[in-house]
């Protein structure tokens, strides 16, 4: 057992979201530049390292693509003037997680190439599992890359496909068949607004409508901030192809095995988004539900760590009886450019970031609810600033269950070592973590959260990886 | 009745916070200015378009002081670099709110300013109710004013009180004699760190320790984020005054009537903070539980609209026992830079900031606490988003009186006619904003919101200005 | 005759610089990014509409580039810690010159690809003539394109005949055989850099050594701002590489036919730079004193239009006898952000940037030389300064043959109807710019300013081009 | 004697000019905030460390005053943007050299101040020499001061004796009996635009016009970059005032006794500038031929130190029938943001500045034209890299006598041990920057460069402070 409580913990103890996804093509021929802006912020919270957005006219001359990118979040990179600089009724628009020596300017999305039968304009939210393979199969078929993005390498085989294809439907197909991975991409060709999630359907995507406009994106919460309905979700195997007559779908690679990402629903998607015809909001209240069932305690009050935590401790109310309350003040004006204390002082990030209301905890028993315990440190520090505020029990239940596996398809769960359930016992993590109980979601109760379906993924948890393995991997 | 929703209400529907005031003395002479950073984040909510720090050295050469000022927030403002240069073991910060045309880079506090015995650094949260008189006077006798702001004038009086007076705090008292109006102040001579407060204690100050460094700031959440306790409130008519021998108080100018700012609990002041003994939060839950019983209503879920109406609908609901619930997600993403939707566009900035949680309210009989109704039209919005979720009433509290008259005393509460309830009766309002019914906090429960204290000054609700009146004000 | 003198005349009617490229490898092992940085200074009058450094280690992983570039100015893109980010002891600069939708960030060199056999970073000063056809080719099998440069072109050529060759020189040589067209490449792969040069020489391109450190540059005014020696100029069509074992040349595709742009001499480049072992400031004299010797005429002062006819207007003075003096002065603050002068305004940009001494003119009779006219616009609002200042007559002298024909290598001389020497008599040009006498530099002099070489292209004077057509001219 | 050559002398071995002031008003209530702009331009070579401009509308409401300003060129402070905001018919610009611990934004002018009488904006060039008792008898007075700058003195001074005054050009002449010292100072109130010399004029001030718009500016350049005419210098002693009928003027401070800066003629004026009825240019060329006489060599060739230099190169070789060239090539984008060599780099800051054209003093005996030596360090590189290039003799020539004593004016001559001369014989000067021989113009030479007036001030040389001395400097 080994403690690892540190200062900068809040900032890494949650994973991030790894990319949103949005396109827009209004078939009256109206402006889509401002609509994707606006959809983009409904995504920001899948991605605050990078942002673009690509436009076109459907009906001007080919390959005319204007395109505007930046590192940053969408406030940092659009001012008014960018965007009256994109024109045009189609467009793709992308929100970027990144890390490492990814993070430069040339891997922010949409990605645009020009090919030999036009433009391809595209943003992908995912990873590929062949990757490695297919980046040696294309260099040494004449491939350069100047990109260390999965998209580049879509772009490529698509852009080859489509040299045999009769159409660009026919090319993404062919494309499909030959990638491995967990990938939802939106792309535009010169007259059509394509939509794909692999065929596992790992993370999500939606389509959408306004008048004669139709969406297609990562979470209904961008369709909500524009003001469009749902029509429906793309299918894991669908491809989804809009022109000037609208919709239309090929369902031929369409499969029975689904690994739709169960934590989208615990923590990535917004509250407020429906994934798969699922509510994150209600899954996220019978996840607390569960947990009251299966970890019942005697307390006073459920709080949840903000923001995710809230929905689950509302959940843990209900089916517990015990009151649920807000015990946090989160500060939202600490921001990327915040400057982090220095390890030798007093101020902590946490503590500023999130402020404990005494009141509601001063003598209090309290049950504590958070998403998730990735390396385990946060969680220590915000159970000591309640008890330092007065709590005389803090219990602390988590809406999923431990982390034990990495994540391959686009996530950020990190290696086995890293992750503090791989290394100790729940009664260690307790301990570690200075509460004085401990309770995690069980794995059993995962479908229950979201309604009772199946074809999810949870290798997270379980290390059951749905997808085969790749060379690549191996 | 005139209806007047728009597309724009929702940011202009709100009142400003008057500027945040943090002064921080370290005895044992170490850098202060990080703390100062830190500590004006726990204060942003006051103010959100100017900050500026100023430090000097107790033990270095008289006069030398170092500063960063600049327009907008502090993440905008401070750099890493920009606080490494603000080397000092006393200082001074500040963020403020400006309207109109004071919203120049001269008027960012605090005010530096070089006078016949050394120097003197300001900040201000208040206003004077006789600027023009002195103004006059001071101009009269040879005075050049380079900013509109009345921490200058102040600082004017100060100066040339001080040049009669034994010190510095003598000469802030004369001050004080002289100066009608609404004032918290903190500023530091070479020496000495020193807060004022108005006589009737309009705005709040209070004073904090962490080891042997003092604070005065505007609201505990300041001394929360840099791990400080408090001490106690600055007394309405006190003149603290902190060297290196610690705290002195001089207390001949508190006088028996009191006008503590009661729209502090209610909306201005972070629900985390505690003002005069009274926890910002507590009130707010009473003003919850006084709202459900003065304006109790059959209805299946109480929500607040974020942030400040949240605390008061756990009141509701705790009073009235229908449960409570979030039916609301925020997008924290949505901030200064945010280019608003241009009227023709459908979507609406209140609609990205703000989604609503369809699950949640979807066949429910909805009350909707907020915290006030300034001009009415964000709540029309509102209420519209919610039954377009599918909620089948909604019955609006306001955990507040209706604001009947203009404030005077530093608060941007606007002149009657611009107020709906003094044009509309409540019924009106009611129709107005498609409440299915409209209920307002008593002018009588006003007390009971801060523990049955008095002296608070409703003034904006009441029309009863408790400061005398000023030449400038006939 | 159609006379065109408006405001803006002065920014367009100097041709511009198509680029710089500089590549530095230092045997030692110590960091070059600030070489290039100073070297690019010294490049900078060839390109300011981008500019970017790449580095690497020739020590360190293979593959491991790290790269900065920007729109603007040397001066806005890097700063002390951009460039501190870029630690190699191998790297390639680039400036940039770029027009109408080129103009984006995609398009600034240095390009970096990686590919089968590693990586490839390329800086390009020039233009391809077959790069429809080389696109057509690359895309049909396979490629697809980010940017819209010829360096993206080379790069793809380079990467498939490496498949195939034994060494990056060997598909270097086997890619000059495929591309048509004028230019001058740096380049690095891992662990060499390499500099080649069409086999017409159109662009210069230079070796320089500074102890055990190598450069290959555009001009020597990048060797003279980082104190390197000059070796000896790249040849046209030889191939130089150089590794840890010094300098390795491959003269196989070295040919007889040359065409060395003369306008290098007469405007390009810098008046300090050598090309080809020929001064070029010693060119312009001797253009000045041929037309002193072709286009005598009776006068009392002459004078160069800054910057670049001073040289010859020393040479015409020297050989003409008549005195030579500066009668302008040049506003070096006007620059890239300078605001220009509405149309209605009395302001000029041109009076702004070069105002007339006074002194100097009046009275007198003037020989004023420049370099070119091309669409004929400022040389007149120049000529009627210098009589608004009391010159009493003007003859105007141009160092070079007038322009009848576009440049399709690299520079920007604009097809024949915007040249006005296309459209217009001499005579009528000089009633046009208002000059009392014009006499342009003579065809048959070209080779004399160049010590009496061949081997150079007056393609734009003569229509004689040098370098056989392709497809995609026709 | 002792050498002080170092890498970095090029950047501080020039003086810094002391500011420059344009005031425009246009009586047909055009907007002026463009010429102001444009003629900034014109006087950007007396300071680059901030700059500003003020305007407001006669017709307007009083005090009603818009401004603009901030550190850097007037290139880096002012946008289309910002300069459209500024609209008003009358106003004020200024540039300004600052160093050390002036250099904040507070201390930009123009200086606007509200005052009992309305508004004052200023602007100053020059220095105060009894400024502390000044400030002392203000403070006393109950004055508090906001910047460190003279201005805010002489701001004061004026609204006080404003009280007393029946007119702000009687105030403005009581003000001037007060303050001693060097001023040239543009000024508005809101309806008259008023410069002002002081007694001595020691620095330049002239009125011009275009139309019917009036200008005052502290040289004629800043009249031609607006295409204005010259109507005469400001006297010294004189106030100017421009309303709505025109100018008026004051001469009852005008005394016999003037001081005008001889160093404005040599070095800090534009070249095209004329001051007091003398050309800048021509008072060069004179200098030039004053040393030819007094200081002749044998040699081959004359050049001058870019840029203020060449002048007197000109003159020099005029008269000594040597002939003149240019031996550099200036590198006009090293500018403010140019990253220093560090000192271990090979590179230097003076070599990528200034290149030597070895063509042209490749070996020749060379005469180098300087303007003066203060610290003695960048002529020694120099006259080094002339060597470099194959100079065989290098005479150095300096067109001003040697400085000896610091200025107290408003120039930043320094005290007298920074001065080369003050510490080291000629002839150890000769030898520290390695010329052949070394020359400077005699002392009773000056007045002939200025067309034999007398009434300059000569203190730097001489050590004879015209001024009479105050306190402050006892």
């Amino acid at each position: 057992m080994k403690s690892n409580i540190n200062n900068n913990y809040f900032e890494s103890d949650k994973l991030n979201h790894e990319c949103g996804v949005l396109g827009i093509y209004d078939l009256d021929g109206e402006d889509v530049s401002s609509s994707i802006y606006y959809g983009l912020y409904g995504l920001q919270h899948r991605g605050q390292e990078g942002c673009g957005i690509a436009v076109s006219d459907t009906n001007g001359p080919l390959g005319n693509i204007k395109s505007h990118k930046g590192m940053g979040l969408m406030s940092e990179v659009f001012t008014e003037e960018s965007l009256d600089d994109l024109c045009g009724n189609i467009g793709v628009g992308h929100v970027r997680y990144a890390s490492g020596r990814n993070k430069t300017i040339e891997n922010v999305q949409p990605l645009v190439i020009h090919y030999a039968k036009g433009t391809l304009c595209l943003g992908l939210n995912g990873t590929l599992l062949n990757h490695k393979e297919l980046k040696h199969e294309l260099a040494y078929t004449g491939a350069i890359f100047q990109t260390s993005i999965d998209t580049e390498i879509i772009a490529y085989v698509i852009a080859r496909e489509r040299l045999k294809a009769k159409s660009i439907e026919e090319a993404v197909k062919n494309t499909m068949k030959k990638i491995v991975g967990a990938y939802s991409i939106v792309m535009m060709s010169p007259r059509k607004l394509i939509g794909i999630r692999d065929p596992y359907g790992v993370h999500p995507l939606v389509i959408g409508k306004r008048d004669n406009t139709y969406i297609i994106a990562s979470e209904t919460s961008a369709l909500d901030a524009i003001g469009a309905e749902i029509i429906r979700d793309v299918e894991p195997g669908e491809i989804v192809s809009i022109d000037k007559d609208g919709i239309h779908s090929d369902r031929s690679l369409v499969q029975e095995k689904k690994a739709r990402c169960i934590f989208e629903y615990i923590y990535f998607a917004r509250a407020d988004s429906k994934i798969d015809d699922v509510s994150v909001y209600n899954s996220r209240i019978m996840a607390g539900k569960l947990l009251a069932k299966s970890h019942p305690v005697d307390a006073d009050l459920v709080i949840g760590v903000p923001d995710s935590g809230k929905a689950a401790a509302v959940g843990y109310a209900q089916e517990s009886g015990i009151p649920y309350g807000t015990a946090f003040i989160k500060n939202s004006y600490v921001g990327r450019t915040f400057i982090k204390p220095k390890q030798s002082m007093r101020e902590t990030s946490v503590r500023i970031k999130l402020n404990v209301l005494k009141e509601m905890v001063e003598g209090k028993r309290i049950v504590m609810i958070d998403d998730s315990i990735v390396r385990g440190t946060t969680s220590g520090i915000i159970v000591k600033a309640l008890k330092d505020a007065g709590a005389t029990e803090v219990h602390v239940r988590i809406s999923s269950p431990p982390f034990l596996h990495p994540c391959y398809y686009g996530t950020d769960v990190p290696s086995g070592d890293q992750l503090i359930a791989h290394n100790n016992s729940i009664e260690e993590i307790r301990q570690i973590i200075g509460a004085d109980s401990l309770g995690y979601l069980a794995i059993e109760d995962l479908s229950a959260i979201i309604d009772g379906q199946t074809g999810y993924c949870d290798a997270c948890f379980t290390g059951n990886y749905p997808i085969e393995q790749t060379k690549d991997m191996k």
